[in-house]
């Protein structure tokens, strides 16, 4: 289950201040690993809105019906996680021992449980174990503290390498606001959903469809713009609360002016965030940035960075440091969208290797191969048909990956 | 680039006999590969229907254009083919390489340039040397046999670690018929096209719509129903020829019932083909069928079983003899296909483990976690929603596949 730190990880965890009205506590429930923590309980102050982004998934946890339906009362007085089993594919008897832990916490921190959300991630298939959880819940809510933001990173891990976790500093309308946001995720990450599970606070005041919407957006950009596997998780769960502690003025309307600066900011947080699952990917050794332009349009531009982005064949080549640009084109071939063989240019870090349909004349591949030796790598598609532009992001797949799945259970 | 051979391979090609109209030969012309045959010529009886499927690339190769207008004349004289280059994203040199083949073997076998058909697999975006294979076609006519099927299926491997080759015999009404096929792939290979590089020959008389319809319907069922690694190729041809030698008596309809026996048997040759793919599917131990039913169609329960055939997830955990049903569950819940959690039942072994949405009580794994030590895996998933079923074949996901994949070109 342990394995050594992902080569790709930063340097270090950013220091995480805290964040008016956020108090956070992890604890050991011995859920599923020993010695680790691996739940976490985060209070939120009165008046806190909540959006929420979740897995498209059909066979998605218990905890994800929860959060679907808690969200349209759009506050939040709690947040409930634990890491080590997903309670997804587990029926009633898993329902009820999420909505058991739920209740408690409601009790625990005297609010209603519809205040209260739930994220589960780990095994697919069993019962999450209420007790320990519960038992736990007293002796947690006594050491919540704002400065909890690092050991909740941490409790929320599965076979992630390394904590994760990113801070925005930004403002609305001249009051200065924070984001703050954690992460947990290295396998069973792909787009088309809100990946992995993702806790975000600000101190801003929104109401909740505008941090609803301005929540959408920053993910199509970020966590769904990412792939480690193309496996799609049944728990991936991003949610954001606002406490409004930091005193901006009223909002109504998410397209507000005034919200650029804090909506750049979020999706700089959000992309952030999702860069670090990539760099802890099952196996990792390469960070890749899959840029494609000149597609129909934006969302057919998508399509084909994620059909490079999730090709074994591309992705080997990448961890075999081989400049195999002939998969790439035959990845663009297999995405389904519009394309035409003989405009397609394909360049790996900044040196163009086809134009027009074929090797450009005189073609030398040194620097090229320079380039595939590092650990970040960029790939860039020019369709030439149009103005659609996308970028994704994923990493090579290597021995490593094999090694973590073939035994993750065992 | 020479691997030990697949644990799943055959134990022998099975023996094949002369096809009366269809004379072949190998040759070697060290295109990429040295001591080893990597060219074939293949001579058809005047008179031969061809039918043909293809790869829905878009950025498809060379010969597989030049092969689909050909169709249109419904004739075929002569096929060549080489191994080691797949003559795709070559742009003009590449199409100029391509037609200097044809038209020495059509010049070689006096025929016109149109009933010749070609294919090219190996790499992408080197174009073709024409010189060498020219160079051996006038020695190779003189070779020309009935009973060089074998020789030719070792000529067109590229990382096959075994030749694949299938016979039926059967008859159209009452006249004795039979079927010869071979086969070459086992890495960029994925659904919904014509897989890789097949040939077959029948000498049954069958115009040539018919022979089209008939090799479609088998090409559903058989070559578009495999997956290795969900990678398309630039290159899938399956060509059908039939000399008309066996002397059956005309035929206008391919739903004639006279051709019951025929399209069973042309469906049986195309499964074992197939099969025979993915038993050589690079870094395979294990050949896994995956039986869906209970979907709304056909079409659904298909995409919901190539969605577990290509989960990464799935196959390591096959790979790492995991009896790892979550991801199972998690596989359908991507699909992106209508499901319903709680109507859902998974079996594995022949062995229930989940049934209306959740495991089943007292579920033993026993029995389950011995089937997975076995070569052979059955996964069998029933939706709960109609009466849609589609099998699909694929294999683990294992080290090997990284090894071969991560250095293939270099």
């Amino acid at each position: 289950m342990s394995h050594p730190v992902s080569p790709l990880a930063p340097a270090e965890l950013p220091p995480l201040s805290a964040l008016a009205g956020v108090r956070l506590a992890a604890g050991a429930a011995g859920i599923r690993y020993q010695g680790r923590t691996d739940v976490l309980l985060v209070e939120l102050a009165p008046g806190t809105t909540v959006g929420g982004v979740f897995t498209k998934s059909l066979t998605r946890s218990a905890p994800v019906d929860w959060c679907r339906e808690a969200l349209a009362g759009g506050r939040a007085r709690a947040l409930v996680v634990n890491a080590g089993n997903a309670n997804a594919f587990t029926g009633k008897a898993g329902w009820d021992a999420m909505e058991a832990v739920i209740k408690a916490a409601a009790e625990t921190l005297n609010c209603r449980p519809s205040r209260v959300f739930a994220a589960s991630t780990g095994i697919i298939g069993q019962v999450l174990p209420a007790e320990p959880f519960i038992g736990k819940l007293a002796e947690m809510t006594g050491r919540l503290a704002e400065d909890g933001w690092s050991d909740a990173a941490q409790a929320i891990m599965t076979t992630d390498t390394f904590a994760k976790a990113a801070i925005r500093e930004t403002e609305i309308a001249g009051t200065p606001v924070r984001i703050v946001g954690i992460v947990k995720g290295s396998g069973m990450i792909a787009p088309d959903m809100a990946t992995m599970l993702g806790f975000i606070a600000t101190d801003a005041a929104l109401p909740a469809p505008i941090l609803q919407t301005l929540l959408g957006r920053a993910t199509e950009l970020s966590f769904n713009a990412i792939t480690v596997d193309s496996d799609t998780s049944t728990s991936d769960t991003v949610l954001m609360f606002a406490t409004g502690a930091a005193g901006n003025g009223p909002l109504t309307d998410a397209a507000d002016s005034r919200l650029g600066d804090f909506q750049a900011a979020l999706e700089s947080l959000c992309v952030d965030l999702a860069q670090q699952v990539v760099r802890d990917g099952e196996g990792a050794t390469k960070f890749v940035t899959v840029a494609v332009s000149g597609a129909e349009n934006d969302g057919s531009a998508k399509k084909i960075a994620f059909a490079i982005a999730n090709s074994p064949l591309v992705k080997t080549a990448i961890a075999g440091e081989d400049a195999n640009w002939g998969r790439i084109v035959a990845a663009v071939g297999k995405a389904g969208e519009p394309a035409d063989r003989d405009k397609l240019a394909v360049s790996v870090g900044g040196i163009t290797i086809a134009r027009d349909g074929s090797v450009v004349i005189g073609y030398d591949e040194t620097p090229v191969a320079a380039h595939m030796k590092g650990q970040e790598i960029d790939i860039a598609v020019d369709i030439g048909l149009g103005a659609g532009k996308a970028t994704v992001w994923t990493c090579d797949l290597t021995h490593g990956y094999i090694s973590i799945n073939a035994d993750y259970r065992s």
